[in-house]
């Protein structure tokens, strides 16, 4: 027996133990191992009856009974708790709306608001505070996928502070006095390293700041504890581990001690205490829906809510291990099939140090990807040299990550 | 032959001589008179089919590949041209994404800042620079949607303006050197009187200051006339007259001449000159996409696309003389049939002075307003005191409105 099919008959054992592999089934899926779930997660079967019944009944039929009869108005908060458990929130914090970036802007600048609030009243938010100096620096992720970094120079623009991009690894000595917000990402896009959440957002309280997590490359994928560990404000996407389909609604979560205080930038009518009362006056919400701006987008805010069913029953914890399994099983295949000159991983070994995806830099990464995708293996190619494959253990096995190695070693020969 | 039948006998004339009446074809509808499309427009018959393909094929079958295949990336760019001629705006000057509110904020804060360079620069934009004071002042339509005002404040609060809210009368005298932006309603949402957009526009440009027209109560309504009239910057709805759907995205327009001084408050990685190019440094993509900031949301987006056929030969300007003389035959329906006592119309009798809605006021609009619903006639409740028809030419037929018009009467008997 051939080592390239002893990896084959061990990835057969794995999937017949894996608890998870029936939730396949919930996924409109063909023959391709897609990898490419941290980009744009496949579509759950439940979705396209549900997205006609919203189109056919409730805009056709009912047209605007449904902002009441087919709960359209309170969409983003009532997806907002669906999703609250996945990332570790107790239900009324989050809001769905908007993309990423404008959720970044509004956690941001609001993140400015409560520092400058702390400094005006003196009154300490955490350890740092007592030497009083003015709040008037944001630290960003240096790594970070780049729109968070130009949104928060817009953000830093706009509340008279100065931009700092410094590494993770690099922003705990970087906090000080000046801190005004942190926006961290929890799993780096490019490399699929996974950020110590808990021990940053302690960095950044001892420091007396307020913390912005992005969630995009792990909300679904592992275990977040936004509340657990004390989280200030975090967004996140849902079209990548949650399946909500393409551009589908990012979330904005405020942790609950803080919406009193949560100040939006973008303080549009849907966020009023009374939005159909039509005040000349704002006067914000209650709760996370302070966080709502505009007219939800109800085709893909409903479209998102179908897809979120494929998580009954499902815990993160499980998914957690099947996806440390499934990238740990992924490098060993690799390490067999691929000569070891021609691609380098970007992604820690370290199980604490890993999202759910594994980068692996190969000067040739763009022609490597078109070839893969033609051989029925789907990533994706980030420039200049990175190919990325994302591992959603809602419908990946482990005979399909045997076969992405296997299919790789054989393009890079 | 009585009155009441006397007008039912011209109804049935003028829909048998209205160029139009075949277009109710296009449009999913029953046996209502719905007058509530300038709240949520009627399903466009084309839309479900347009839908479950992007659901089952684009993203089901083709996934990711849909980015370029299926003409996912452009689409915010190419929805606008196709609303473009719609608002009398040449190609490459729109853009379809975020809600009204965000465009708003985008809009008036990148009008602030062109007010400001011209401020630092020393050039003129209109004959009202000579006197060179700083711009610090933003003035908005007091009368305006609250959205609008709520989101203006923000803008004044975070470009150091102030703001002060004028009604459309007071504007010309209100503009002066310290004028920066003005934003300002095309149609009011609760009256649906048109405010005139030529003379507005060209007071706010001899003032040296920028304008910002919200079309959300015009598009698709009546022609509006960007181009020739010089409009600075302008933000509409797409789920009112352009019959997009349930919050469906929300359009910017920046004047050609503008857009290399467009400077975005909300620069994500959709507005760079290089998105896929994750470079650290902000450089904005040249033209209308400037306007851009996030991941779109495409489910939302192609649905309105498949919404715009309907617009298919047809011109705006056939669409107001409709809706002139359905509203006008609305008016005079009301006249005969309602005790003259009961309502009074908070609608300009002027065409020049009106949308394509009729107001009227009414004590117990709330209760009315419930009666005709049952009734099958479908308006809408504007608190306190207001009943509001809107009137769509694409599918609203004379009889419709003769019928909604005698049901009024029996309910306010």
């Amino acid at each position: 027996m051939s080592e390239l099919s002893e990896l084959a008959a061990e990835a057969e054992k794995l999937d017949a133990a894996d608890e998870l592999a029936a939730l396949r089934a919930r996924f409109v899926l063909d023959d391709a191992v897609y990898l490419d779930g941290n980009s744009l997660g496949a579509l759950p079967a439940g979705v396209p009856a549900r997205v006609e019944d919203v189109v056919r009944r409730q805009w056709g039929e009912l047209r605007i009974r449904s902002w009441e009869e087919s709960g359209w108005w309170t969409a983003p908060e009532r997806i907002g708790d669906r999703i609250a458990p996945l990332v570790g929130a107790a239900a009324g914090q989050i809001v769905v709306g908007d993309s990423t970036s404008v959720n970044v802007f509004k956690a941001l600048v609001a993140a400015v608001r409560m520092a400058g609030e702390d400094d005006g009243a003196g009154r300490a938010h955490g350890a740092g505070r007592e030497n009083g100096a003015g709040r008037d620096e944001i630290l960003v992720d240096a790594t970070t996928f780049p729109t968070d970094g130009y949104i928060a120079d817009s953000a830093a623009r706009m509340t008279g502070c100065a931009l700092r991009p410094v590494t993770p690894a690099e922003m705990p000595s970087a906090l000080g006095d000046r801190t005004a917000a942190v926006l961290l990402n929890h799993v780096d896009y490019r490399t699929g390293r996974l950020h110590d959440l808990p021990a940053l957002t302690a960095a950044v309280h001892e420091a007396g700041a307020y913390v912005v997590w992005d969630l995009c490359h792990s909300a679904g994928a592992l275990p977040v504890g936004l509340d657990e560990h004390g989280v200030d404000l975090a967004v996140g996407c849902t079209y990548k581990y949650l399946n909500g389909g393409p551009g589908s609604p990012a979330f904005l979560y405020v942790r609950r001690g803080l919406q009193d205080r949560f100040d939006s930038p973008l303080p549009g009518w849907n966020s009023h205490a009374e939005p159909f009362g039509m005040r000349p006056a704002y006067a914000p919400a209650s709760g996370a829906l302070r966080g709502r701006v505009g007219t939800p987008d109800i085709l893909s805010l409903l479209a998102l809510e179908a897809a979120l069913e494929v998580w009954d029953g499902v815990s993160v914890e499980a998914v957690r291990a099947k996806s440390l399994a499934l990238t740990d099983f992924f490098l060993r295949c690799v390490g067999e099939y691929v000569p070891a000159a021609r691609v380098e991983s970007l992604t820690p070994a370290a199980h604490a140090e890993r999202g759910s995806q594994v980068a692996l830099r190969c000067d040739d990464a763009g022609d490597v990807m078109k070839r893969l995708v033609e051989r029925g293996v789907v990533g994706d190619f980030r420039a200049p040299d990175v190919l990325r494959f994302g591992f959603t253990p809602l419908y990946v096995g482990f005979a399909d990550v045997e076969r992405a190695a296997r299919v790789l070693g054989e393009t890079l020969v």
